[in-house]
């Protein structure tokens, strides 16, 4: 099945634009022949590359945009200044109508900012979650937020339950994903306030989902929720920290291998099987960081993405729209028992703030 | 060197005590041959075992403890009830001057709690951390608080610099170790208020440490600093997720290797370089976690040490008492510009709340 619509891409943001971009979109049309591309940045520069491509052409159109948020840009200054970016030309297609998604990598401040203007968020979302999704013994795991919001009050907690739960039950078609609240411990008595209340909601039963309980540090990658809840800071560091060890760890074995001629050999006839086992790690297949809670949908490439890796987060935005996420998010929220929604949850009470 | 005073042991702290905790006395002896130990707990359980073996009988005391705090006990229960539990009896044999030093592979929070109460803090300290030490591509990183104070102040951060740095001076020997922030971005602008604020009293200049700056979760087991400083909630969930991933890797390369007859040869050639590698990161050789800022030395082993890692966590109280950390602490605040303790910094001030 082809998308009804183009994919918006901000052909100038992250550090390898745009030939990355090109040519990540280029490889989308070999497993996905049907999309079709609208890239926003400076024509001059992007047009030629484009053409480069017959079958890339065919499927794309270029649109001028005169300026490119810094990745060092404060959000605040990307908001005032950023009107003729690329960036924000991409995220308006998708609010106009243009477009059925918009993928950029430039910088994650700015993109959130911007979104959250353009877009505005889904009723009965306070908060957009930056969401993620780690690889696990099993299967993988959907991981919110990734530090779009740094404190997060229990609501919001309680809403990213949701926004997680109908995100994985579309991607990884389980019927019930289990979700897991990351704590410092599994006994009730653990956490600070806004984690014990947020677990007091959960446990309630009044929301529709299926509350697995407290999950640690450890729970994340051992996949003993699908969806794993926190704050932003939390779960930013919490990413990255993964992200670390598994380069240390990378890095030690390749060391140790390097050592002797012996070790050398014995890398040779190692390195398929420890190729397959690293593999399901390799971060390039785990980019595109999804803006979830939003009225359009947006996904962020990490800012180094490679072709490979931003053809990546291009395939995460076809399958948000395809699996129609959002609208399952809507129904999730509207599966929320009608006399807490206005009575315990105030969901859209400080909409405004955002 | 051998140590004047005896180190007391919590004979009853730990899923796999007592036999854990006498083995791995047994086995301190061996690399450290003057120490002597003092056993709290059940007596009538714990002298015939100690006696099995006549060169750590010969090191030791047992004195009779009648109850055992539970691994789930809520710390304000511990409190009440334990007042004739082995772990308080340990950490009053330090707080009497009986022993340099208390090792507890019991119930954390308990643990935090009653070494509170009887050791108080050190002067100028508002809050201990639990301090540990982890890998890193160079050498090991400090780590701190790993989940004493689930909320922070900057000035609680700042305070855990100093201590950190300390602590990273007496034990790796550097003169000015680097203090790393965590945060979810490396920028000025980033992070919450807390971690901005503690960001511009570190540059500032007016605390002794040599400040890095930010860093972020990646740069943590990358040893970008010597010594990283963050909240108790955050530095918990950091410490679980590396461990988490490193198991999580080590599953799927043993997965990987089991497959075929051919990935079982490899692997045999390949063992002793992973073997080598691994062995970095193996979880008990960085047993004993530090109850740093107490006025009295607590050391905290993992629940599940079996006698190796538990024998680590004390070699980890002999360091501690052997490199006077303490006392280099009380030092370092000492050094702090008294303008700046006596104005912008109430350092005592809300210690009472502890």
């Amino acid at each position: 099945m082809s998308l009804s619509l183009p994919i918006a891409l901000d052909a100038m943001g992250g550090d390898k634009a745009p030939e990355s971009v090109i040519q990540g979109a280029r490889l989308i049309l070999k497993d996905f022949p049907g999309t079709r591309f609208i890239f926003y940045g400076r024509e001059s520069v992007i047009a030629p590359l484009v053409a480069r491509n017959r079958t890339l052409a065919r499927a794309s159109e270029v649109v001028h945009a005169e300026t490119v948020i810094a990745m060092d840009e404060k959000p605040s200054v990307a908001l005032r200044k950023g009107q003729s970016s690329s960036m924000r030309a991409a995220i308006e297609a998708v609010q106009k109508g243009k477009a059925c998604a918009a993928v950029s990598a430039g910088n994650t401040g700015a993109l959130m900012a911007i979104a959250k203007l353009v877009l505005k968020t889904l009723p009965g979302i306070q908060r957009p979650a930056i969401t993620a999704t780690v690889p696990s013994l099993h299967r993988p795991v959907v991981l919110l937020d990734m530090g779009a919001n740094l404190e997060c009050s229990a609501q919001n907690l309680v809403q990213f339950a949701m926004m997680g739960d109908a995100y994985a039950r579309a991607v990884t078609g389980l019927a019930a994903p289990k979700i897991g609240l990351l704590n410092v411990g599994s006994e009730d008595m653990k956490g600070h306030e806004e984690v014990k209340e947020a677990h007091r909601m959960l446990r309630s039963g009044n929301y529709p989902v299926e509350y697995h309980g407290f999950v640690e540090g450890n729970d994340i990658l051992e996949g003993t929720a699908d969806v794993v809840v926190t704050d932003g800071f939390t779960g930013n560091i919490a990413l990255k920290t993964a992200e670390g060890t598994s380069r240390l760890i990378y890095t030690a074995l390749k060391q140790a291998f390097e050592k002797s001629f012996l070790t050398k050999m014995s890398y040779l006839l190692a390195k398929p099987a420890m190729k397959t086992a690293l593999k399901r790690f390799d971060p390039r297949k785990l980019n595109g960081a999804i803006m979830l809670g939003l009225n359009g949908i947006t996904v962020k490439s990490h800012g180094g993405a490679d072709a490979k890796s931003f053809a990546n987060a291009i395939k995460v935005a076809i399958s948000m729209v395809e699996n129609q996420v959002n609208e399952k998010i809507i129904a999730e929220l509207a599966r929320v028992r009608p006399d807490i929604s206005t009575t315990v949850v105030p969901l859209i009470a400080d909409n405004a703030e955002l």
